[in-house]
Formats: structure tokens, sequence, C-alpha cells
């Protein structure tokens, strides 16, 4: 049934007109993005109070359900404009979202990030650089490049050329790290990884074509010395060894001066996958942690876990800069050697990708607004944080704690509890929308993970999650047909 | 000199309490961002009325000197709080930036972001979930599933089982294509590429430990037919052809049914890079230049080029969904197998990143703000500026025209100009601020390239942007020592 004929103006005006479809950009679009920006703010707020805790009620079918009800027609014929498109859509995102600014969200390396650092991260949006080259980023090239070389100063203070990069996260930092050995030794480098490390470097070395890794035990939660050593006298060379600053399981820091000692005995590169623990650099309180992290060839950093950045912000740090080479790359319509030679700086060896988004503004913004201090401060209320849990879960009758945290990561159990009674009551937590907390097998067992990176997290906050556990075990739990 | 003591409050104080170092989530997340944009957009617009036109003057010298006045120290003792860190450096990067929402700002497939993709933005960062699991991106889970299977159906329409992943960008998805074919071949696939085609597919093919790829010539912009048959006939299987709808150079489309048939007579697998010219496939006027696209089985697409959207939008598409088997993989903390059989959706086979920021919220709330009506009129009116500034160059008596523009990339040059000429013209609007236009070698000579993606580009910039290039061309120029 169509319209009947009507002189009034269409209720839907076309979009013809650049007021309809206005730009991020240029002088139009602060007071563009303005009004669109409060939609947004709105939304975030409706649609955090609909959920009742961390996450939505109800698991993944009615999360599914409710978004696709808000969301579809996605693709409609004629348009719903910005307004209710964002209305509808964010809302639905922030109602069904595991929000990491919730302290019972809890399960990962999952940060709650700064407003600030979301703030400076619009602009990003706004302007759009980006870093392939110049002429798309002339001020975001130079301030990346004043961050990276801040970064690099801060990895490796000893080193006379150190660089870094800026990576969409650990998982790009390993892989990095892994191409570069293996260009640096012309074929396929062995990569060695103790048993806790991240999957990445496993994925990395299939991605690149390299043999499968050879993997030490890690009994204990860090790589064996022994086994270690043992392997690098077997192995054929070159080698490269993977040691890890804050495990993904357990936060647990490899013992660093003595893996670079064997890497040095052998013969062996070192690289360090600190994407977690490599913060601590700036606590002077916990920068001890760390005590030979510079003596890798390598280091994975990541802001998005313990740094409080929206992702991505990951960083690949290299003691000498000459290690980058392998990544220079030539193409006529970005890096023009007679551009180059006209001082034009050539960007496109910085990274793999090609068009890149600035993610140093916010990471630079973060830096420059907390200064040495406030960022030690969030590392420090966040460690404390974890810290005070362990001691509660020591002190509770009902749980079991795996071992005092090293950094952020606590490992729990109720006392009772069979494995299947942990997955289960990790699975209610979630479905019924109450915490989201992770899982981890060490010593054998099934254990809840509680990965705290909310600096703002209270003692208050740290009972009721622990409350919320007991209260939701249910011991000795036998056939669960409906969950398995 | 220490301050006196003193019984006021101190001028910084100390960053202890939540409320001084706002999180950007949960509920009181919108009223701690309100102010916080307010500044950023505040210095979007004074940063952009410091600019003459789309870029700042005094090339890269004086941009990075700038960069560094308003940065340094980039990571002070004690932090400048929020909205002075946004403030200066926000500031900067707009003063400093290469506005693609300017007119005369296009020189590469980089476009102007819509605002209310940009928005759509702020909630990615806000809320901050993450792709690799479920229980960080409860919601934001089901929308990217939405949105990808509502992407794979407008690519692969007759296809049963299409499926689409959302990557960094083309880049990624040209990576990923390679990768896919070698793993379901099960060991080197020999990559045959046009002249034409983008360089990333070579970088690929080193990363993933691939042979050599072959070229095949494209002497007029597009990949020549006989060429590819008589390599295909020589060479031996596995084969993956890589054709390009909408080049880097020139924005040609090479013939896709003429290589899809060639690729079939020689079981040879087809990858398309139509990361510039997909979303033709979104208009009906112009879809018919996309012919035969469907008989790939994998497609790069990228919605941050002809798309609108910030950085990243990437997208890579395959025909049967089987293609994704080889990105399976498993890590307990994120998908264990009774998790999964519990009916927890398990994200990591959907890319070669872990953490991973939700690019589908900004591309779901674009499509349902615009709707097909208006995307296709965007594209229509970006194609029409591209037909205009090619019709205005033919009728310029200083002006030479390459070539009528397929999408939207026109090259020109004034016809008394040698090669040196144009490179150093380019340069001059470049560091006078005054315009950013790109430069592609074609017919053996040195083309100016506009490569247009502003829909709101008018017949007046486009005049006045020729303009530019005729006053600043300063004909048969002998020797520039100081830019050589």
């Amino acid at each position: 049934m169509s319209a009947p004929p009507s002189a009034h103006p269409p209720a839907h005006p076309p979009v013809q007109s650049p007021t309809h479809t206005p730009l991020a950009g240029g002088p139009t679009g602060p007071p563009a993005l303005r009004p669109l920006l409060g939609t947004v703010l709105t939304a975030l707020t409706t649609g955090a109070s609909d959920r009742p805790g961390p996450l939505p009620a109800g698991g993944p079918a009615r999360t599914t359900a409710q978004l696709n009800k808000a969301a579809q027609p996605l693709f409609p014929d004629t348009g719903t404009g910005p307004h209710e498109a964002l209305r509808t859509l964010v809302h639905a995102l922030a109602a069904g979202a595991a929000d990491p600014a919730h302290p019972h969200c809890a399960a990962h390396l999952h940060c709650p990030p700064l407003a600030v650092a979301v703030a400076a991260d619009l602009a990003a949006s706004a302007l759009n650089p980006s870093m392939d080259s110049w002429d798309q980023a002339p001020a975001a090239s130079a301030l990346e490049e004043a961050l990276t070389r801040t970064l690099a100063a801060e990895v490796f203070p000893q080193a006379p050329h150190p660089d870094t990069l800026i990576t969409t996260g650990g998982t790009e930092s390993n892989q990095l790290a892994l191409l570069l050995a293996r260009e640096k030794h012309g074929g396929p480098v062995q990569l060695v990884v103790g048993a806790n490390a991240h999957h990445s470097l496993t994925r990395a070395a299939w991605l690149l074509g390299l043999p499968e890794p050879v993997v030490v035990p890690a009994p204990n939660g860090t790589l064996d010395l022994a086994a270690l050593d043992e392997a690098l006298t077997h192995l054929h060379h070159p080698l490269l060894v993977a040691a890890t600053a804050g495990t993904t399981d357990t936060g647990q820091i490899d013992p660093l001066p003595d893996i670079a000692d064997l890497c040095q005995q052998h013969d062996a590169d070192l690289h360090i996958d600190a994407a977690y623990g490599g913060p601590l650099l700036l606590s002077p309180a916990h920068r001890h942690l760390l005590h030979g992290l510079d003596r890798a060839h390598t280091i994975t950093l990541d802001l998005h876990k313990l740094g409080w950045q929206p992702v991505a912000a990951g960083i690949l740090a290299v003691a000498d800069s000459t290690a980058l080479r392998p990544l220079a790359h030539q193409a006529d319509y970005l890096n023009a050697d007679d551009d180059t030679d006209a001082g034009i700086p050539d960007l496109l060896g910085r990274s793999l990708r090609t068009t890149r988004r600035p993610d140093a503004l916010k990471i630079a913004v973060t830096l420059k607004s907390l200064g040495r201090d406030g960022f030690a401060e969030l590392l420090e209320r966040t460690l404390a944080a974890a810290r005070l849990l362990a001691d509660r879960i020591e002190k509770h009758p009902g749980l079991e704690l795996y071992d005092r945290p090293t950094l952020t990561t606590v490992l729990f159990r109720p006392t009772d509890a069979t494995d299947d009674d942990v997955a289960h009551l990790r699975r209610t937590l979630l479905t019924e929308g109450r915490a989201v907390l992770g899982r981890t097998h060490a010593a054998g067992r099934l254990w809840l993970k509680a990965t705290l990176l909310n600096p703002h997290t209270t003692p208050e906050d740290l009972d009721a999650l622990l409350d919320l556990t007991c209260t939701h075990h249910t011991p000795a739990h036998p056939e669960r047909p409906h969950h398995r």
C-alpha cells in the first residue's frame, strides 16, 4: 500500500543535504557531533541501568534475542537517521555489555578504560588520521614518534637505541617479535615457550610458517629453569625463548634474570611477553618484580590491560632499533624515494598494517594527564585490591586460595567444590548477570579466576563478590543435563 | 625552589579519589565523559581554525616542532589533569591534521568519517567490549554476528553459506585470504597478482612464508588477461589469483568475469581485493561495475575507504564459511569445551587477533542510520564529484586528464610539466598547507592523483582545487637543490 499523495513535506527528508549526513571533521564537525554524543551518553546511561549487574541476565540466548530485537532491520531501505540508530544500538550494546567498570566484572585482562582516554579516542575517530603516510597524519605521526621514543626509554633505559611500535595488542606484538627473529636469522627460528605462555605465541609460529614451538614445562606456573636449560642444550639454532611477565592464568612472572642468563649461555634470543605485567615498570614500589626485563631483545606490552586504555593499545619494544629493519617497506604512493629525500617522513616500516588508527593519542593524553605519580597510584590501588581479595579469601572458611597474587590475578574456589561445580558456578554467575569471573586450571584443579583491573574497586565490592560466589555455589551438584 | 608551606589545599589534589580518575563505563561514566568531550570538541574547533587549509603549513619540520611544543613533557612527574592534557594534545592534533573532511584533502583512500559513525565509536571505547570471548562482549558479539551475516549476504547473495570477518583493514583482509588459501591447500600456495595490485598482497606472502608472488603485467592499469592465462598455464598448483576491484593508483577494476573464467579453467582459487570498489555493491546505479565479484572465493572490503568509517573497518568475505575453519583456535581461558557445550559462544575463530575492538558497532549504526537509500546516495554523490572533476580537467587548457574515472580517482597534470615538476608541485601544495594530493606513475609518466571520498565536495571546491594546482605550478623548474 503506497502512501497517498500529500502537500506536506515528506516525513523522511532526503539525505542530499550535507546537514543530514554531517562529517565529523572540519569546522562543522564539532557542532554536528555534539548532539549525537549527547544521544550516545544518554543511551549508555539507560543501557547500564537496564543491567542488574556487570552483565545482562539470561545468558547468550536472551542477550542475542534482545540485541536482534533492537538492531533489526540492520540495513533498512530507508534509514532511521542518526539519533534513532545511535539510541537503539548503543542502548542495546550497553544493556548487553559485560562492563569492566563494574567491580564484579573481573574475568579477563579486560580493563575499564579511563574517561580521559576514551575522550581522547574520540578525537582520533573524528580526525581519522592514518598512520601509513605523513600526508595523512602530519601531527599524529609526530605524536606517535614522541610517544614511542618515551616508551622505549622507559622499557630499555640503558639501551642506546631502543624503539617501540604501536600494535593492536599483545597478540600482534608477539607475532611481530617472532617475525623479527625469523628475519634476523634469515630462516626458521625455533621458538621455545613455557607451558604458561600465551596461546598467541604458538599461533604466531603457525602463521609465520615456523616449526611447532617447543614447550617447556611450568609446573608451578612459571617456566622451569632446569627444563629450559635442557631444551636449549639439545635444540638446533637459531633459537628464540619467550618468557612471560604476568601469565594469563595466574599473573605470575617467570624468573627473568635466570632465563636471560640461560639464553646468553646458549646463544638464544629472548622475547618477554609482558602484556600484563609490563606497566609495573612505572611503579617505584613494584618495578623490582620486572628485574631482568631489559635483557630481552623484544618485549610485548599492552596498555589496554594494566593501563586503562580502550582497545587497542599494544606495544612492541625492541632493545635495538635496527631489529625493525625487516619491516622496511616501499609503496610508491606512500613513500616514494624523492619524497623521502625531500624530507617527508617514511612511516611504512612502523607496522605490518597499512591504514592505521592513531592509538598513540589516547595513550599520550593519559600519560600527560596522570603523570608518573598518578599512573603509579592507579597501579598501587589495583595491586592492593588483589592483595586484599586474597586476604579475605584466606580468612574465609568456605573458600580456598590458590596462592598470594603476584600481580592482580587471584585464584580461589569453594573448599568443597568439584571441578564441575566450579565451572557450573562460573556459568551461573554469568547467566544470572551477577559476576564475570574467569577460570583456570592450576595444580590439577579448576579455579575461579578474579583478574582485578579496576583501580576503584572497594573492600565492600570484594566482600560482595565473595558473598555472591558462596551464595551461588551448590556443592556436589550431581548431573546438570540442561547445561551439558 | 620548593613551594612555601601553606594552609591552602594543594593546587594538584592527589588522585586517590575515583572522582579524579573517573572511568568511562558504568553509571558514573557518562557524567564523567560529558565535560571531557566538551573539551575535546572545543580543541577540535580551535585546532581546525589554526590550519590555513586541509593541513598545516610548514611541512614536517614545523609540524613536528609545533606538536612537540604542545606535547612535551609527555610524561611529567605530576600530571596536568584530564582537561589540560586533552586541550593541548587534541588541539595540536587538529591543528596539525591532514583533515579528510576538507575538500582539498584528496590524496589517499583516507575518508572523512561521518559524525554518526564517530559518535557510535565513542560507545565502543567507553564500554570497551573485547571480541575474543562472550563474557567480554555479550551484546557486542551478537551485534557483530548480525552485521557479518548481513554483509555476507550482500557480498555473496547466491551462496548458501557465506560469511564475513571484521578486520583492521584491507591489508589484514588480504593477509587472511592468503592464509586461508595456504591452509586449504595444506602448503605453499603460489600467489599470482597483477602489477596493479596492492602492495599488501606481496607483503602478506612474505609474512606467511610463501613463495614470491608471480606478477602479471597490467599495462593499462588492469590485469592483462593473455598474460594471466599464460602464467596460469605454466605455474605449479596450488594457485591463488588476486584481482583488484578499485586499484590504489587509478581506481580501475580488473575484468572480473574474464579472470574468474581463467581461474576456473586453470583450477586456481580467486581472491578479489575490493577494498576500494566493494561498496559499489550497495549502489543500484553502479553495482554492474562489480559483475563477477561473487565468483571469488574470498573478497577484501574496507568501509574506512568508500564507507565513511573511522579507522578501522576492514572486512574479509568468504563464499563458503567452511573456508574459515583454519582459524579455529582453542584457549582454555576463553573457550573451554565445557563452556562451549553449555552454550557460551566461541568467538576465537573469528580473527587472528585476540583482544579486539567492536568495530561492528559504528558500521551497524551507519547502515541503520543511512539505510540503503542514504548509503547509495552518498556513493552517487562521491562518484559524481569525480566525474565532474574529470570534466573540468578535460576542458581546462592548462591541464591534462589521464583517463575518465571508474571510481573516484582522477589523475591529471599540468600540460607542460615534467615528472619532477609534478612531484615538486605536490610537495609545494603539501608544505604550504594548501592541498593534499597523491601521486601515481601511469603510462610512463607521473601524475597528480585526486582520490575523492568526500560526498559533500561541491563544484566550487573542485574548481578551487584546480586553481590551486595551476597557481602553484612553476613549469620547467630546473634544479631544486634544497628539495633533493
